[in-house]
């Protein structure tokens, strides 16, 4: 008993361990790829082209195989080693091409080897680990490898995507492979879920080198909160915490960092800046509701005119993001640097460093001129860069919204700090890095509507741990405002009503709609029932009657109570197999175990006690749905058995719980989007 | 329909806005309270005698009223603004008689106004937010002014207890207390349950200056996983952030700062240091298992042996710790203080720091006298503070254990720094205060059975970002130690089994003894039912007969089915006001709203259906337990109606059903503690 806990305990351990390590290899491999295609659309390496600007210098930095400090790199670029192009004509065109030929690349692996390597994915993961399986291409092998080749080449092509949405889907297609081949036998649904959820803690974990925020994303968005227990927080602190550990290892950056902009904020925050903060938070909150209400609108869009023309699609976006990214600063660069700039504290004299840029001599230089051209590069930054999230978010590559969203609230913030030094304060009183952070955690929070999950996130990937309070104040602000306007939920919550999955919810509103109805108005009577025992003839001459419906209930045949139930698919294979063995057509067949049987005929008898589901919810006629709900919800079941007077009346399965839920909550408060009439 | 929304949203921020200030200042004032104590046992202020340390020093530092640094205050000792004892005798003396003195009242306090506010507290909570309400003392106006001054006087004593258990109990007293002042009517239980969980999140957060590990907790340890939803996550981020903002902006420490000890680490760790994190991580699963076992052995032969001698146990245990704890540095300090020195990254040269402690000087004059002097104070600390810990914790103070265990963490960790630098790598390779940082989780995380918590905790309290990676290896190989040897939780579970409060856990082994029972073997045929209407002496008559019983059930009068049920002791008070009204006795009572009854009668009748329950959940007598254990745990229900062929058989409540299953784990697995027959 001991040894099989304690081998139970090893399996689990080795499981997790697999997942992780695999998981920070794959994401060491993107991150090295991505930086290299990046790298490429502005220069290249003198010695080996094929190598990234890390790489290319890490070889000739004095110290060896030190980290890779910012003043090797700007010696790196002057010593010749790595060279950016000079020619703006050569630059420009090449810039245009390769953004092109990334995205194309990108959209025709997705099409062709695997549909479901699009998006990002995040609903279809969150519908999955609540119980409802999709379909198996979804995490397997194939998704797997395409969607992280195609990820660095989306990235890269400069569109409006970003990488942690498609992170936590290769991670979980990590999960599942793993989990399949070492625990193949005996695993259930839900277990192998946990496993599920684990991988995606570890996708976050290492999409932004944040291993607690990793764990918070899949208890707050991943798991809903019915299914989440400190099991399931056990395993995705170990896999966040070997997948970071991992990547770490493998130090993809050559810095050795695995966040991508760490940041020091020396000065500390005001009480009187307050206010400020209450502005950036009400802007998320302002964001989140606008851009999730337009990209519904244009998936819609998407979905009815430009089925057909989906290569054309991305090409087409890739151009126009190409040629206006090119003309702002802003947009140009790799989202993660451009945020590395905003986010950088100035301080007097580091003109050395990589991260100063003219924004920062600003404050000392105050030239009416050009401090009203770069606060319209910044406010241009933001107006373009929404629209363009907009129309990229779900076209077809590997797509995430976290880091475009987080873009846009840096340029916003950035541009009010701006304002506030100029006409409030005068220079050099406040830090406006802080600013451009606290709006990219308030944009983050407006789209996903999470809260904890950002401010961990954006505290682990930057350090700034004295700017907690006033992160949180934003982050708050921006929760208030969104739910109060909107019961909708995240982008990836839009995205599952939308499409139609079904997933429940357990809100006011959800469960008001319920009020007045019971069981017996939902239940189906088209109910196939088997003996608890029969021949074998019969049970096949039911099973291929009943092909079209999903469970059988086996049922008491004196008492005519309900005994369980069995999957038709799961008992049609079974029923194959002995047919292949030339059983003769009567042998009985038992479903429940009983201990009046004569043990010495058994051997004759099939035994499909272990098909059955011997537990089923059973529920009156008269039960109310408020309380129906609670019990899919909470429990988990897959169906509840209708029973009135002891006997069998009807069935009710989760499935169709929701679309009735769904039809009457749109009955009473109108259709969820306008265009969905 | 949308303005009770929106004012039912605004009732909710400003009674959340109320916890969390009132819980700021109550946190700001006991704060300032300890350190005055603390700081008069060594010494005191020249201007003010009545002045603590910080706010002695805060007025003659040269810059006047802002963040008072360590060199200030060496500043203020030199300058002779606060004095230090320097008479050896009368030091000892006097810190012997005040550590009793603090004592003495803190318990007199404690057992003759409320006897509700000893020990920690948590394990209550647990249970009460779990759904069992526990005495109404226990949250009462009384409790919190009791805990809240006994707590400083507690801590100041030196006993080896810690301030976090309480500061989570007397922040649920405020939750308790402003929710009943501002939502007194229309809030059910599971509703005010949500405000305290929040409450002991703020009393977590405020604790430890750690916003983000206070929500963590009360989702880990308080809330269990069944009712946690994204509204209580919501609460407890408004509340923990309200109330460390709050916090902040007393400054009860004068220096800017609201954690303890902020350190900074500025060497990296190495990959090689990893076999000594482990060994810091089996420290900590070790403690937790040994400590736990002997703490609670302990608290049984107290509540044997000791019962009488509460007062004398106290005084004795102070006078001892005192004596103890004068002869040794790391024990004579104040915890947080201590922990403060051992901590430190040791840097050449910083000799006017406060927190600079001879141990630093180590590293670069290695006589073997001192060095083993200063390992022998080590290990004697972390001995002798374990032994205390085991004797403390429980005793009539507010008591938590929480910074104790941290303390001995610690003084291991900065043991192993010092055996590590001597053979191992010599001087200034590796950082010796992480080793007490990364002892102080392993401790911290096997007395509580925590892990993200943990380390989130011990991160927002230093600061120490680049450590995180160490930091959820150490905790992470002392949750697999801990959980490997054992299944009974953290210490709080534990005490919950001891006194055996009632909480359902869903863990495997208590699933599987309730194998093979169904729900007719433990349901109660004791039942007393009411039709949905009767005249008013009837229930009068029925009522005062089942006064022994919770709960009356209303039963249909014509096909016997359960219609819902009504809590007695509610139904009585409300039958008490009905006579004093002098209805006539034949007055109908209605307990169903039905369409059928004639409205110009009604004015006569007295309706109850609010009173009416008219949900319950009904399952049948075949029912598994596993089953019902699932719809206890998951659903949140009081009781179960046990109904056959659609009429009523027996009840099944929560309370019973956990009863029978402690019984049956005892039956399969044994007494859970020897002592226990």
């Amino acid at each position: 008993r001991y040894r099989d806990l304690a081998w139970r305990r090893c399996q689990e351990i080795i499981t997790l361990t697999c997942i992780a390590v695999l998981l920070g290899l794959v994401a060491g491999s993107i991150q090295i790829v991505t930086e290299t295609l990046v790298n490429w659309k502005s220069g290249h390496c003198a010695r080996n082209w094929l190598l990234n600007k890390s790489f290319c210098c890490a070889s000739v930095t004095s110290t060896g195989r030190g980290p890779l400090s910012r003043r090797d790199e700007l010696q790196c670029i002057e010593g010749g080693t790595w060279i950016d192009r000079t020619n703006p004509f050569l630059d420009f065109s090449l810039f245009l091409l390769l953004s092109v030929l990334f995205a194309t690349a990108s959209t025709l692996m997705v099409q062709y080897l695997a549909p479901m390597a699009t998006g990002s994915g995040i609903s279809e993961i969150k519908v999955w680990v609540s119980g409802f399986k999709y379909k198996d291409e979804f995490l397997n092998l194939t998704t797997l490898l395409v969607k992280s080749t195609a990820l660095p080449l989306a990235i890269s092509s400069g569109l409006s995507v970003g990488k942690e949405g498609p992170s936590v889907h290769y991670a979980t297609c990590c999960g599942f492979v793993v989990t399949n081949l070492l625990l193949k036998r005996g695993t259930r649904f839900a277990e192998q879920a946990e496993y599920l959820i684990a991988s995606a803690a570890g996708g976050v974990a290492i999409a932004f080198g944040a291993p607690i925020g990793g764990v918070l994303f899949a208890l707050e968005e991943i798991s809903t909160s019915s299914n989440f227990n400190l099991s399931i927080l056990w395993k995705c602190y170990y896999v966040a915490l070997g997948a970071v550990a991992t990547l770490q290892y493998m130090d993809p950056f050559r810095n050795g960092k695995i966040v991508m902009f760490e940041v020091t904020y020396d000065n500390q925050w005001k009480f009187q800046e307050i206010p400020i903060f209450l502005i950036l938070g009400a802007f998320g909150g302002a964001y989140g509701l606008l851009i999730s209400a337009w990209n519904v609108r244009f998936v819609n869009f998407r979905k009815t005119y430009l089925q057909d023309w989906r290569t054309q699609e991305v090409i087409f976006l890739a151009s126009i993001t190409a040629l206006v990214s090119y003309f702002n600063e802003f947009l140009r660069l790799d989202m993660a640097e451009s945020m590395g700039i905003l986010f950088h504290e100035c301080v007097a004299g580091d003109g050395e460093s990589l991260r100063t840029h003219r924004i920062c001599q600003l404050d000392t230089q105050t030239h009416a001129g050009s401090f009203l051209q770069l606060l319209a590069a910044l406010l241009i930054a933001t107006v373009v860069r929404s629209l363009l999230i907009v129309v990229s978010y779900g076209c077809s590559v590997p797509a995430g919204i976290f880091v475009p969203s987080m873009a846009v609230g840096a340029t916003f913030g950035r541009a009010i700090s701006l304002l506030v030094e100029k006409w409030i304060t005068g220079p050099a009183v406040i830090t406006p890095g802080t600013y451009a952070f606290l709006g990219a955690a308030a944009t983050l929070s407006g789209i996903t509507n999470l809260t904890l999950t950002v401010v961990v996130i954006m505290v682990e990937l930057t350090g700034a741990f004295s700017y907690i309070i006033p992160l949180m104040i934003a982050v708050a602000v921006t929760h208030l405002i969104y739910s109060f306007f909107s019961s909708k939920g995240g982008i990836a919550d839009q995205m599952i009503i939308f499409n139609g999955f079904p997933l429940m919810e357990n809100t006011k509103q959800d469960i008001d709609c319920l009020e007045g109805c019971s069981a017996e108005d939902i239940m189906t009577c088209r109910v196939v029932s088997v003996p608890e025992t029969l021949p074998l003839f019969q049970l096949k001459a039911i099973v291929s009657d009943a092909d079209h419906l999903k469970q059988l209930l086996v049922i008491d045949s004196e008492t005519h109570a309900c005994l369980g139930y069995v999957n038709t698919s799961i008992l049609s294979s079974e029923l194959t197999h002995a047919q292949d063995s030339q059983l003769p057509k009567s042998t009985p067949v038992n479903f429940i175990e009983s201990k009046d049987w004569q043990w010495e005929n058994e051997t004759e008898a099939i035994n499909l006690c272990h098909l059955v589901n011997q537990s089923p919810m059973s529920v009156s006629a008269r039960t109310p749905l408020r309380l129906l709900h609670q019990i899919f919800y909470k429990l988990g079941c897959k169906l509840a058995v209708v029973e009135s007077q002891g006997s069998v009346q009807g069935l009710i399965t989760k499935k169709d719980f929701l679309e009735f839920q769904r039809l009457k909550h749109r009955q009473l408060h109108g259709p969820l989007y306008s265009f969905d009439l």
